[in-house]
């Protein structure tokens, strides 16, 4: 769809006509007929600092996804969806809106608007090897060329671009020890800072804004020397000419990942022989297992979580049905509820909380002009997470304060029964998650609902909420000890409300009667789900069973810490919100070795409080 | 591996030292250093004609799979596991085993043994054009290159090469009309005859070595128009040539699937922009619906393929613990149950028919140094299958005469969990396979068991037992109302046992309470499972249901029939192994829903009646 011609400029819209005679100028004497503006960073970040939000200046749409292409005659941006009326409310007549995301359709745009034998500009820093060679494949039967322009050259016409974010690195406490152990603040939500790695058989380069390297720091990363144990610092200015010089000494050979390594390093790796890839590089894989102390510590960062997540939804059963207006919105409470936790370091996203029809779309954050009081008559979607110095957490509740209709009670608990059989199941080591997700969906499917979105990502240590490339997702890699992930199924009726059990899941080993090398999920989250809106006679006695020994689990692992921390009405809530379920028939099954796994599951957890 | 130095000639080894020497006299003239011979035909089939066996002729090997590559000085054999005894015992001095059956290890090969710059032969008929590009990209990055030669050498000095089949063609009864409606002889168990199809807005052409068809085919065909209903005869051996001149037309495109088209057709389609393709070729995606009346015959088919594996396992009940030497072996006897069916047409596939520890490989053919006599101490695995002109059938059951052990008991029941969870699931019109497969595998992971190989294939209506691209595994296409799929797990403990249970499945629309284009599988094949085996402790109610409503099923299904050919002992041996089973619990859980399914499957199998 082509964005319909536009009689006036909104009062919302940004004026960009000077910023893109600008940008068309610097166009000219590169000979490029077009020029790719994706809404990303040098590390392909999902979350982006405002300084590489070079999308966002030169549309004026603030949306967090989308790519941008200018011509010297036109330019149109393309976003998903759940943007659309913003971006017609944000970007003014110079700019057309596409809808079709996909790399086929720009380059299908890009065929129809550049000349033949034309050739289309990007800043090869924000192009994955894989979107470069997507582009190409589009491309190649036409006769138009993409051109990589190292230098940004929106970042030439952008005056007021944001600088650097002036705070230092923090280097975390000692009793994490993986690579640096440094976090830094440049991008919102996320404690990373701008830096790339390269190891090789006996040295660590950390390319990195130098200046901001405290002498401390220097002295923790042994970086006065050259030994394989030193930190070598380089300007992360100079990552790519750095890696040209390292490349073309004789029989080096680098191995890159496809999926985050951006294509300015990956085009100065030449001859081929000297390049070795794989989809994700050997240090995401091997970030993705969280070693014996990062899993108890982020554990522990769960249970801390789990307090302020309990006081939310107390106050809220409080408050709601009082109808009186409260000082704070829910998402500014949960904040504030974490703040007080140990080591908390803000939210790990912007809190979704989303009440009625607004908890319909996934992702609904609340705006002034569809933000709804809360009320007993409508259900309550809470998605919100915390950055702790010892870890992320990320965890949904769906409640109701009023009396839910028959069919909320059934699709709510159909979603649990979907989070549960995901989280009970035992699979082999190495199974992928794309193939076990149906489990999620499966008592959905069985009276014909489901879900529009996938059923779990990884998760960071103090790093990323979403942290790839774990997950459910067909190009996640295999399940392996040590991983955690979410498990988060839903269910949206449009217009209505919104249904989403999200909890965070450690994989663990477990005992089975015949077989080695068999794992299941542990659920870290530990927040009961909401009484009301579980039918029990639709659940297994299977799934009742793993219920009670995770309302067992909270009780034993988030009573000390409420008592800890002095909150008895907390615990008194908490303990009245896990009271074990009556099965409501028995049956015999495979209890056997569930009752295996889950004793399992409690040592685990014991090992941590 | 490597063969080893052998320092005699095996008696059972076929000299191939002439043969060998007359190809490479073949290769001479043409410059090419190796030449490269699969063991396929040119309609990528499975199974091959003896005419085809050109990697049998050339090395002695008479396996179903592997891949030959012959040098000046070398000759090299590429099998899997399956068949390495047997290729060493087949196989002369000439010849050298290798182990890797991938197409990068046969490319290291050619690499390490063709000079640079060498050329390396292949008949493109032989290759489809994914594995052209596969050897491609292994060849790349070395000085190799392949070369196309559309005269096969092996058949250059293959003076006894059997001709083809004299076996005229045969008409399809008239119920069903999909296309030529033609079956062939030319290939064991699989009633295909040499031919290809082109379609084209107004024409449809059909390659065929014409001297087989008939004056009434013709008239059938409307052999003797062009019109848009008019089929046009063309020779079998032009094909090429045909298509190259209809290719060289203006304005022409041709469609072509990537996974079962010969490279021969492919390379020929010039330039790029006169080809369109897709993995697989849209005759074969249409094909694996089957319409309303292939749906209903081929149920048919299997109520009378019941018939005949029930007398088996009656017949081997009431034989194999009297411990005497009967006549026919199980094999034998059940071929000659099905032969005694109203339009049998013969096996679909060489019987597996295994006991003990023969089972446990999961596809034992028997031959005279491993075969056993059956007996009460040890379980019983036979996997078999019928051709009938309505339809192919494809079965496995597992029984024990004697006294199971507990683990075999357990191990068969969660086999037994595993098809049912995947046959009473609900799903979404377009989920794939792959993505449920995992089914027929819980219960069996829940222990810590597990199997080696894939879930289920598509099955042909009197055409291929395995027929692709319909099935549980990653290349597969989603599953769509109309596809017939077997569903079958198992278990192999080496050296013990083995335990398939195998029924083939349609897939048919299901109403649930709140969705539409909801799917799930109806078992077509019916015959009951070994009551012995079934510890019904470890099934939930909802199996217990599902196994009860397959088993009055089978009662009102088959009992008819049996009366009808007046088998009273085995409507009474069928009666007594299909008596439902009491739950030894009870849970309400998911019941209301799967009784809605459950009495849809009925009403579907009774319209077959």
């Amino acid at each position: 769809m082509r964005g319909a011609a536009k009689p006036y400029l909104p009062s919302t819209a940004v004026n960009t006509t000077l910023r893109l005679q600008e940008l068309r100028e610097q166009m000219l004497p590169l000979n490029i007929s077009a020029y790719i503006i994706p809404g990303t960073d040098a590390h392909l970040s999902e979350y982006i600092a405002p300084r590489d939000a070079r999308m966002g200046f030169m549309t004026g749409f603030t949306g967090s996804a989308g790519t941008a292409v200018v011509t010297q005659t036109k330019a149109a941006l393309w976003t998903d969806s759940r943007y659309w009326v913003q971006a017609e409310r944000q970007m003014d007549c110079n700019w057309e809106l596409e809808t079709d995301v996909s790399i086929s359709s720009i380059a299908q745009w890009l065929i129809s608007e550049v000349p033949e034998g034309g050739e289309i500009g990007f800043d090869p820093f924000l192009f994955s090897l894989q979107t470069q060679e997507n582009y190409n494949i589009n491309l190649e039967s036409s006769n138009h060329s993409l051109k990589s322009i190292p230098v940004n050259l929106v970042d030439q016409v952008w005056k007021e671009r944001p600088p650097i974010r002036p705070d230092g690195l923090t280097r975390l406490p000692d009793r994490v020890i993986r690579l640096f152990n440094l976090r830094g603040n440049d991008i919102p939500y996320n404690p990373f800072f701008y830096a790339y790695t390269m190891l090789t058989l006996d040295e660590i380069w950390l390319f990195v804004h130098t200046e901001r390297v405290t002498e401390e720091l220097k002295v923790y990363l042994n970086a006065s020397c050259t030994k394989s144990l030193c930190v070598q610092l380089k300007s992360y200015d100079t990552v790519r000419d750095d890696l040209k010089k390292y490349v073309a000494q004789p029989g080096v050979k680098v191995w890159i990942g496809t999926e985050y390594t951006n294509y300015a390093l990956y085009e100065i790796i030449t001859p081929q022989d000297k390049l070795m890839t794989s989809s994700y590089s050997p240090v995401l894989t091997t970030k993705a297992v969280k070693d014996q102390t990062e899993q108890r510590i982020l554990r522990e960062a769960h249970v801390r979580d789990a307090v302020a997540v309990i006081q939310l939804l107390m106050w809220l059963e409080k408050t709601v049905p009082q109808g009186k207006e409260t000082e704070l919105t829910a998402a500014e409470y949960v904040n504030q509820c974490r703040s007080k936790q140990r080591d908390s370091r803000g939210p790990s996203f912007e809190t979704i909380s989303a009440s009625g029809p607004n908890a319909a779309l996934a992702h609904y954050s609340p705006t002034k002009e569809t933000s709804r009081t809360l009320t007993v008559d409508e259900m309550y979607l809470v998605d919100s997470g915390g950055q702790y110095l010892d870890g992320t957490t990320d965890i949904t509740r769906t409640v109701h304060w009023g009396t839910p209709t028959e069919m909320q009670k059934e699709a709510f608990t159909r979603v649990l029964m979907g989070n549960i059989e995901i989280s009970r199941t035992i699979f082999p080591s190495g199974t992928r998650g794309v193939n076990m997700e149906m489990l999620g969906r499966r008592a959905l499917w069985e009276v014909g609902l489901n879900y529009g979105h996938g059923t779990g990502h990884g998760v960071g240590n103090y790093f990323g909420v979403h942290e790839w490339p774990v997950g459910f997702q067909g190009n996640n890699i295999p399940f392996r000890s040590g991983m955690f992930t979410s498990i988060e199924p839903g269910y949206y009726k449009e217009n209505d409300f919104g249904i989403r059990i999200e909890d965070v899941a450690v994989i663990v080993p477990v005992t089975t009667k015949y077989g080695h090398n068999y794992l299941t999920f542990d659920t870290v989250s530990l927040v009961p789900y909401d009484r009301k809106l579980i039918d029990i006679s639709l659940l297994s006695t299977e799934q009742i069973q793993w219920l009670n020994k995770y309302y067992e689990t909270i009780q034993k692992v988030v009573g000390p810490e409420l008592d800890k921390q002095g909150l008895s009405e907390e615990k008194k809530w908490m303990l009245a919100n896990t009271e074990p379920f009556m099965a409501s028939g028995s049956s015999a099954s495979i209890c056997s070795s569930s009752l295996t796994l889950i004793a399992l599951g409690i040592a685990f957890l014991h090992n941590i409080i």
